[in-house]
Formats: C-alpha cells, structure tokens, sequence
C-alpha cells in the first residue's frame, strides 16, 4: 500500500496538522459511565468536531496493546508489523540519539564483575542516574573510538546505558551474539558475529568490553557491562519519500523526536519544560510557511493516564481544549486530532481500545458525531480503521493523492 | 498476527467463557421485520448487554457463508482460509474421529459394481445409514489391519464412510489419487502416490479396495468402494502455544469436538442426549478451576434455523436466555456470545451474514445497543470485524496481553 500512496503522492501547496494526543483514549471509571474525553469539557473540541469526520482507530490489530513506537509508526503510515524498530535502536531513540544508516545501537547494563571476572550483580546494585552518567563520562573518556570508529555512550537510566558504533567507512551488522550471560556466577560471554557483515562489530564490542573493565577497575560497584540487544538502524522509508512531504516534528519528549527522525521528519526546537505547550505553539507558528506537515505531539494526556489519575487526564484534556484555537487560526487545510493509543486512567496503563480520530477539512460529508469522545467517534463517516490508514486520510483531504488508474 | 499474538500471550487467573450460539444470526421473514433474535423475549442477554461491548463479525470474508468447521476456526482465531481441514479429516472430525499426527484420513462412497467390476451405481443406491453401518461392520471384520497399519472405517451417512489408517511406525502421506473414476461405465482407479512419503497410503488403499470388494462380494448392491479426499492431520498450533490457554470445549455433537481437538482443547464430558444444555452447564460448573478457556457450544440455534422453523429458533434462543444466568454466576472476567455464522430460518441454510458479537468485562466503553439482535450489534463499540478479531479481543479483555513494542 505505500508503495501504491508514492505513486500517487503529489507537492501541492496544501498544509496537514496531526495533533497526537498521546494515549488520548480512555474508559470510564465504571461500566457505563463517562470516559476521560466524554467529561472534560472541551467547548473548542466540540465545536470543531461539528464539521469534522470522525471515526475510530486501532494502531495495530484487535486487541493488540500498541507501545508509543508502533502506534506512532501506524499514525506515519507504516505497519508497525513490518516496520520493527529494534530494542537497541528504540533505547538510542528514546533519549533522543540520531541513528543513520549503518550505524549500531546497543543496549547495554552496567553490572558488578568479583574475581575471575564472575558476574555478581546484572545490574551493578541499581545506581542512581547521577552515577550512571558519572560512569559513561569515564567510559567516553577511555574509550573515544576503536579502531577508527566512533563509539558514543549515553546514559539510559540505573544501570541501562546505550552505546552506538559509527563506521565512517563501511556500514556495521548487528547480528551478534549477546555478552550478558543472562545468570551470576559466571563470566561474560564473548560476542560472537552470526553473519559476516557483523564480524567487525563482534570485534568492536569484545574491545569495549575488555577497555571498558580497564578503565572500570577501581570501580568498586560499577566495574563490568554486559550487552544484549543489538540493532542496525532501521531502513525506513522517509514520510518525504513516500507520502512528498516536507515533514517537521513538534514534541518535547526524547522518544517522540527519535521517532519522527526515524521517519524522515525535520525536529524543530521546541523552548521551555516537560510539555512545553507554548513553546510547541510557538514553533509551529515561527515554522508554518517551512513545511507542509506538522506533527505536534501532546505528552501529558498519556502521563495522567499512566499515573492513573481521571481527573488530571480530563484536566489535560481542557488545557489542549483551550490551546485549539491558536492552531486553527494557522488554517491548516486538514487538521486530524488522534491518539498513538489508548491510556485509560482505569487502566493506569496503554491499552487496546481503539482511539477516536477527527479529520477536519473542506470536503466531509455530515456526521452525527458530535463530540471528539469515544462514544460520539463510534458514530461516525470515517467507521473503525487501521492506524495505517490515517495517513492516506490526510494526504486525500489534503488533494495530495492523484487518482488510481484511469 | 498469531506470531504476533503468541509473543504477547500471558498467563494470568483470568476466565475466558466464550458461548457459541451456533448459528445464531437470522434475516426477517418480510423485510423490515424482526430477526429470530429480535423477536426472542430475553430478559438476561438484555441485561448483559447493557453494560456490554457489542459489534458484528464475518467468520470468513464478505458474502462467504462459513461451514462450521471454518466458522469455529476463525472464532478460535485461525484464518479459515490459511487453516484448511482436509475433506477426509473434516469428515472424520465430524463423526468425532480423534485424529493423531502421521494419521491419513479418507473419504469413501459406497458403489455398485457390475460385471468386470463396472461401476453401475457411484452412491450404490443412496443405502440407509443402518445398512452403511451393517456394511461398515463386516468391512471392519473383514480388514482390521493392513501390513501392520491400523485400519479404522467408520459410517458417515447413506453412502459415505471413512476410512482412518494408523501406522504406529512412521507417518503416512496423503498425496495420492483418487479412486472414484467420477464417471459410470468405467472401472474403479488405482491410487497413484504423488510423492514417496505416499507410497505406502497408495499400496494401502488399493488393497483396501480388493479386500472390500472380496468382502462385499455376495452384496447385491453395496458391492464396491470408491475413495475421494486424502487427508493427513492439520497441524494446527494449539490454543496453549498461541494463547497460552488452558481450554476446554462443551459440546454434545462429534464435529464440534472434533474441531475443537484439533485446536488441542481437552473435551469435556457432557451428560445427556441432544444439545444437553443441563449436562454442558453442569460439566462448566464441574470443571470451572481446570481451566482458563470454555468453548460452550449451543447447538439447536442452528437445527431449528436449518429447518426453516423461525419460531422454533426464537424459542431456542429464549432458553440459552434463561440458561445464561448459571453461566453468569460462575463469574468469567470475560464471557462472549456470538454465533459461528449466521443460519436464517428465511433462508433454512447457513448464510454470509455478519454474527453479532458481545463482549462483557470490566473494560467496555459505553455501547449504545441495548440487546444482543443483529441491530443493536450494528450500533455497538466493536464495530464489523473479522471472526479472526474475537480471540485477541477476548485475550486484551481478559488483560492477558502484554503491550507490542515500547
């Protein structure tokens, strides 16, 4: 299918604005009752929804709970059972690391290694962040590169550190074998290459492994890594390739922005903390006459969900609500308004149920849904869908999409 | 998607009790009117409805009526047309034939042969079921065995039979051909094997047909036999590889649990002649800690819809209504009911018609259709889904799957 959708994508001057409202969807506390979405009040929501077309997505199958990657991957376009991303690849991504291509991402555990270099701790007794990045600022110092390619360390999170590998000459292959021996007691293992292309990174992580535990040795916790998870970047096809678009990301999170560069998306800079709402705001308007799709990501509505708290998440909601207007008077000529998935504060936690979408542009037919909830989405034109199919949506509405054969 | 599925599946203590009304979905009588369901007075399902998440499934595809055996499988969340039961296997599961791996399942027709073994007759006179089963009888004295294989032969109905060949030492292959010419005035074929893993099914099928002919020789007309539809035994994944589900079925009639033993569901023992409604709720009560899957089967829905008897179906779906509170009271965290197709009394045959669909656990959205009809399935939150949908649905309700990427 998306080769079908480049062969039609055409330039037009034409503007779409998706706004994902992260994990958006909801339950309500009790059967029966009102979701997070169908209580907030939402007078500008509302009133777009009107004329708007809504219906309902599922990011990646019936009853399939999507993680933030595979449904904004739906959200772009690719099937997220096809488009995998990588556990090394998504843990660079996720604090924010560009990956290109030949390029590994690993993801690493920092563990404490007694005589005889015998695991005694996979994960080195949990250190707090503030030393895990007091350990990768030794490591980058002790190992700046191997053998003429660039080794970057990033601290992850406790004991979680992501290292990646950039060979200026040749691609790397990551189909190696796993240095953490999943058990105590024993020694780490040996990286050994599955196919030939990966026998230089064998031989760069077996080198990092030795130097990282010299520069470690005094170390009395911290002093050993182990590896597992192993990835090469993920060849997507960029949203430009596909779809013609000049595509910008506005989001605040490390992860989101990974995403859409993964897809091909300018990150634009985004001032302020945490939501940063204004200045997302902001960037879009200071960048509006640069591209032709916008992505403008909300966090907070996903994060209330996940902490479990209803009335924060309607709350999020509200605050959104009151921010529309400013992006509608940009007259974006399509609008969608849609989730990555569901977060029901019922649920603390994502969930399957689907998402409600709008699409907002010139040419919808009536709708009786009235209201960007749940309950109204079920009800209208654009019926229960796959994520994937938001994208052809937008470009149609946007008259992006020449015709089919003749 | 069930790779997909399987990596996700988790253990947990939740209960899954999906009923199958088979045959459920109906059509008016004169357009515009009620169905068998909207006519049925069903206090219970209304009330289970209210606060339950409704939708439509296709079992197979738009406009395919499903035969029971591709219905049950797609409920069970096998595509239909990927899982194929072979016709001698389908046969044999249907008179509730346990089958094994390496086991070859054959359709037989019971013919009429003249002089130099002519056939006169294909279906030798559409014999009664009790003559097959007396001929079936001194088939089965006459050949117990072939060259240590284990012969089975079991009646089907009028001129059908089946024929089952275990060898305990390897598994036999299928690919062989027919015997029935398809055509009078002509001898019977000799099987040719299509590969080697054959050969030995060929040898045993032509000297089945000697001996039966040597054996039925003083019969004036059920004198020959002619085979059709090899099978070799489905490999299916289990319901436990998939979902990591412990499952068991309830039903009275052999294709019925015949099929769900294809899908390795251990089948319960029900008391009672018929659909024994009394004896499958006393068997779920019984065994309501062995397992965390019940396959409840209601057959008579589908009997009376065969029949073309509209109000004789209304009243077999009044007394599953006043049977599911037993159900209920057993407290599955998840409990279904829907129909492996539809098998309209206007129609007095299976149909292409979407089955309604309703889902009961803690996690629903508010549903505006108010009863389990066709029409209020219509309106309701899950909207029109393949029957491959149900499983994944019922497992995410059950919170037995575990989130797709990060």
């Amino acid at each position: 299918m998306l080769d079908t959708i480049k062969a039609l994508a055409k330039k037009t001057d034409s503007k779409i604005l998706m706004v994902v409202l992260d994990g958006v969807g909801g339950l309500p506390l009790e059967l029966g009752g009102d979701t997070e979405l169908a209580t907030a009040v939402t007078p500008n929501l509302d009133a777009l929804a009107k004329n708007a077309q809504l219906g309902q997505v599922e990011l990646v199958g019936a009853g399939i709970t999507p993680g933030s990657g595979p449904g904004h991957l739906s959200l772009f376009g690719y099937d997220p059972l096809k488009f995998v991303v990588g556990r090394g690849a998504l843990s660079a991504v996720g604090i924010g690391v560009k990956l290109g291509a030949g390029d590994v991402a690993v993801r690493g555990n920092f563990a404490t290694l007694g005589a005889g270099r015998v695991v005694e701790d996979r994960r080195a007794g949990r250190p707090s962040d503030e030393k895990n990045a007091e350990i990768v600022g030794q490591l980058r110092a002790a190992i700046p590169e191997i053998g003429g390619v660039k080794v970057e360390i990033y601290t992850e999170s406790e004991h979680r550190f992501v290292v990646v590998f950039r060979n200026p000459g040749a691609g790397l292959g990551a189909n190696i074998s796993d240095v953490d021996p999943q058990a105590t007691g024993v020694q780490p293992l040996t990286a050994q290459a599955h196919d030939d292309a990966s026998r230089q990174t064998a031989d760069l992580v077996n080198t990092f492994v030795t130097r990282a535990e010299e520069a470690l040795k005094d170390e009395p916790q911290v002093n050993g890594v182990l590896f597992r998870g192993y990835s090469d970047v993920p060849h997507f096809p960029s949203m430009d390739d596909i779809y013609g678009l000049k595509a910008a990301c506005i989001a605040s999170y490390p992860m989101y922005k990974g995403l859409a560069s993964l897809v091909g998306m300018d990150v634009l800079d985004v001032e302020g903390h945490e939501d940063a709402l204004d200045g997302k705001v902001a960037a879009l308007q200071a960048n509006w006459d640069k591209y032709d799709f916008f992505y403008f990501h909300v966090k907070k509505t996903d994060s209330t969900g996940e902490d479990g708290d209803f009335h924060e998440k309607v709350h999020k909601i509200e605050i959104f609500d009151a921010l529309l207007p400013q992006l509608l008077a940009l007259k974006p000529d399509v609008i969608a308004i849609v989730g990555d998935h569901s977060t029901p504060s019922k649920l603390a936690s994502h969930s399957w149920h689907p998402v409600p979408l709008l699409i907002h542009s010139e040419y919808a037919r009536k709708d009786v849904a009235a209201r960007y909830t749940e309950e109204e989405a079920q009800k209208g034109t654009l019926g229960l869908r796959r994520g994937t199919d938001v994208m052809p949506l937008l470009m149609a509405n946007a008259l992006k999409l020449q015709k089919y054969g003749a």
